[in-house]
């Protein structure tokens, strides 16, 4: 979808003119209270559920959760997915033409913020008449989405849902991004984000980058299991081949995300991550920042998530019923580290179905 | 020192001739009875304790723990700290000279192992004339060397001190050594590891494996507390300049790095910890692989500790006890992290001291 109207961005520039890609899934009810809007995490894009066009290779990156009979059920709501601008999925980003250079923005497209992100959305609500959200859902940075949403347009949603995610960034999780950009800003490939002139990717910087990325997605319980200290071979080969099953895991992991995801996205993901903050322009305090909302809250975390461990979860849960703000929180154990909040875990599953039950449809505005 | 005789290496390969640099501190005594042998952990060298030569800027890295009515007292034991084989301090490695081909080993230079350096110290101790260490330490890898001795050449030492370590690499262990690995090798100034003769270092790739490491060093509290999200200046920059602290600190930390470390040598210890695995040829079973040593072993962890956690440690312990072997334990309750083992926190400083101080020593053998 074409937009045409300036958006003002947190860094201070803006956007004369964009795009938004976008998927739906479900049909909007007449009383138009039964939208869901999805929002995605750092290399999400709006093809979040089921085989929506014909290209599509794979499900949707959450269709463990997103389908009929499951918890975001399409037989009773209207769900909306799209990819965030600064993507590379379809919405415009650093690998769209620049109206004002006819080139590729690269490294000259604005940083964006979560904040910046939940403006864009509203206007993307605004222009399939959705006045209110039954629920703005996400996980990880997605979840940040929802909790920005609560707080910056509390008018325009009813529940949020925030899943395996934080009220900010702990220095290890703004340490581990960093070593994620320099990988990339230091591949000679990289040219200061002008790559696409050049006609060349900074592989081994996104390669890196993601390598990095999964091992904070799994736990080390979830390494154990399914890698342990398994060879490819029986005998030890004293080189830097791939000897251990992980390593191999690791590269191809690497290897396959490189080409289909850009560097200038992954580094605009992960300073959107860092920056967002909600607590800071309330002196600090998530509580305040929560204090005059009308928005019920679905927190839930994993037990063996290092990345979002379930204490990060707590932090909002504390928040909002410091705030005495309506809450149900869920810690799930699950072994699988981040990457929980993908995987259809019955405890998990029965928790999040119930709630998304709960929310009334069909009842007007 | 100079070693003329051949060393058989577990990778099949020979050393013809090599140099081993080590330093000593205290006095070996009549009955030779009171020496130490301290082993170093990934980027350590034998510059242990003190200011020793003239060059040194710096005391040596296990400062702490080394010296005059230090829990290593040097007022009582002799101690012998060396730089390992395939180092880049003074031993020889990848950066020496192959008398074969009369250039840098580099990549040439065989990959070692815990048990290729274990055989090489007992060269060293024979050498020094020391039949019998009173003890063998180490932290981190340095404490699986002291492990392996044990296990290897039980007859030549009294003590085993293992400060946190694992009795082998997790899964997660291994994925973080070969993002590094992937850091340096895929960087184009590392030339398959010839690049002495390109007069080049991996400059990037060195960089990135040093912050990876710091942050598995240090604990998240750890970084909270040094760190939290402090800003370097009051405003975001919207740019990929370092905004946090921890950004700068992990920059400077890299980069410091790069200029008194070699690359090769970093990929050979990264290798050495993924290969150590001492149950292996017990069946996997550590309980076994200690039954009939008789030494004993002084195991100490660090609660924060999340690189080799506490729970490695009681791996080690747990195998001791099983086969009824004579092991002291300590947990310490630390929030440095990994790094606490170089730390002189007070409760690990009289733990260390009071099993040290127990050690008989000028008792003959």
């Amino acid at each position: 979808m074409q937009f045409d109207e300036e958006l003002a961005l947190e860094c201070g520039r803006t956007l004369s003119t964009y795009q938004v890609a976008y998927e739906t899934y479900g049909e909007l009810n007449a009383q138009r209270d039964n939208a869901i809007l999805i929002c995605h995490a750092l290399s999400g894009d709006h093809h979040a559920a089921g085989y929506h066009s014909e290209g599509d290779k794979k499900p949707g990156w959450w269709d463990s959760c997103i389908g009929p009979g499951k918890p975001i059920d399409t037989d009773r709501f209207f769900v909306v997915s799209l990819n965030n601008l600064g993507g590379c999925k379809g919405s415009t980003g650093p690998t769209s033409l620049n109206p004002e250079s006819g080139k590729e923005y690269g490294p000259d497209f604005p940083l964006m913020t979560v904040k910046d992100w939940v403006n864009s959305q509203s206007r993307l609500a605004d222009r399939l008449g959705i006045k209110q959200w039954a629920a703005v859902v996400g996980g990880s940075l997605g979840g940040m989405q929802a909790l920005q949403w609560a707080i910056s347009l509390p008018d325009r949603l009813r529940y949020a849902v925030v899943i395996a995610s934080a009220p900010k960034l702990s220095a290890q999780n703004i340490a581990f991004n960093e070593v994620a950009r320099q990988s990339i800003i230091s591949d000679p490939d990289f040219h200061e984000g002008h790559f696409y002139e050049q006609k060349v990717i900074p592989k081994r910087g996104l390669m890196l980058a993601r390598m990095l990325g999964h091992i904070t997605y799994l736990s080390d319980d979830a390494m154990r299991e399914k890698f342990g200290r398994m060879m490819k071979q029986d005998k030890l080969s004293y080189d830097f081949a791939a000897e251990f099953e992980v390593e191999s895991y690791l590269r191809y992991q690497g290897e396959s995300f490189v080409g289909h995801f850009d560097a200038n996205t992954y580094l605009l993901m992960t300073k959107a991550l860092d920056y967002f903050d909600p607590a800071r322009e309330f002196g600090g305090s998530l509580a305040r920042a929560v204090e005059k909302i009308d928005v019920s809250f679905f927190v839930a975390s994993f037990t063996s998530d290092w990345r979002f461990a379930p204490e990060r979860s707590r932090e909002i849960v504390r928040a909002l019923t410091d705030a005495d703000r309506n809450v149900s929180y869920v810690e799930v154990e699950a072994d699988q580290g981040h990457d929980a909040f993908l995987i259809p875990i019955p405890t998990y599953m029965k928790a999040f179905s119930a709630y998304m039950g709960n929310i009334q449809t069909g009842v007007g505005s």
